[in-house]
């Protein structure tokens, strides 16, 4: 910041917020979707994957299959059949996707990246790749929003949640500050449920509906801290890691 | 309920969340706004007013105005020019309301009531009607939507906390249930307002507003529990209080 005034913190709990957001244009945006899209996909890039290009439809994803892309495209927790990839962070871990490009479409979270296009800059969080975000994130010290994905727009635990565990590290230095009721929510959610995460998350409703479908198996993977070295954000429309040549 | 199933519960943070609940019709709403219009309008009933008209727009509210309504109007705290009362609870202590009408429009709490107007039953939540709200809501058992008024549409501390309070007296007995995050947020952040509710709200951003404009004498009055002996409830376009006859 020119100015070196301390950069101003909001938190918006479900995309149908994002538009009354109190804060002034320029800011950056860090689209959070803990269970599981921004979780999935820290894991692919930090698996050499080259980039993602987020699409809303389903139509768009199942045209650029056709068109030869590698493609993940989930609905309510379940792999679409034209997909190569649902929206597990777990697919990614085996399998040698160094240099490629992936096609990405789910209910909640290419919904709000796409939602926050037009900030000055797009970033993805989760517990994955929390401290490396922060890292980056004090080094800008912009206005930023952290834009919680949501279910359908309603609220969701895990990711007001994270966005606490975020808030907290970049409030601590100073470097930013808020005003916001939504962060300070967010801080007293995080302070109860940093001491067990996992456990904690047994009430939130997006763990019932994994559980049902039986893709539970990814959920602890999606609150392990820092097994990512990677910050996902949007380039010319792709998500690629924006600390790539470090 | 003629099947005795537990009522369902859900809070909604925002009026902008409100077309994303996950519940189905019929369902009762009570609205809250703590600050103050909820608790402005039980402390204007139980002060023997007969009735409350709400409107959502300051053109209406002047037009009855000049029909010979007693009108209170407020839009970000200050009462308006052509208003008898702005929100403040306090303004209907110490005056003889009896058998009388009020229209009343404010920046959140009116618009909140309109949204719900379609629901089963709309009812007034607030702290000052807390133990007599869930005596009529337990002994009623309909699914319910604990609506916030929220800040234009943003996320307010306040009516979250309340929101939690409520939701825990209702869990408690096993008449209601919820999978809603919202409630399990909502439950976490009371519980940690419960032991000091006003000096936890001085991290509320609405509470600095008030202070700013000089209208902070009436914030202790919104924490005080069970002051005012009503119910307040819309029928036919007006708001009554709805145990009135006993």
């Amino acid at each position: 910041m020119s100015d070196n005034r301390p950069a101003n913190l909001e938190i918006c709990f479900s995309p149908a917020l994002y538009s009354a957001i109190n804060t002034q244009m320029p800011f950056s945006v860090v689209v959070v979707d803990i269970l599981r899209a921004t979780t999935a996909m820290c894991s692919a890039l930090s698996k050499g994957l080259k980039e993602i290009i987020p699409v809303a439809s389903l139509d768009e994803a199942r045209a650029m299959k056709a068109q030869g892309y590698l493609v993940a495209a989930e609905r309510e927790g379940d792999i679409l059949d034209f997909a190569d990839y649902g929206n597990s962070p777990l697919d990614y871990q085996h399998i040698d996707l160094a240099g490629k490009t992936l096609v990405y479409s789910t209910t909640n979270g290419t919904q709000a990246i796409k939602l926050a296009e037009n900030a000055e800059e797009v970033l993805l969080g989760a517990y994955v790749n929390l401290d490396v975000l922060v890292q980056y994130l004090l080094s800008q010290q912009k206005d930023l929003v952290i834009l919680c994905s949501g279910w359908k727009d309603q609220f969701s635990l895990e990711d007001a949640v994270f966005a606490g565990a975020l808030a907290a590290r970049l409030l601590e230095g100073g470097n930013y500050v808020s005003r916001c009721d939504s962060v300070a929510a967010a801080l007293g959610l995080w302070q109860q449920a940093a001491p067990d995460l996992l456990n904690y998350h047994h009430k939130a409703s997006h763990t019932h509906r994994l559980k049902e479908i039986g893709q539970d198996a990814s959920i602890p993977f999606c609150f392990q801290l820092n097994a990512c070295e990677v910050v996902p954000g949007l380039v010319d429309g792709r998500i690629v890691d924006v600390t790539g040549d470090r």
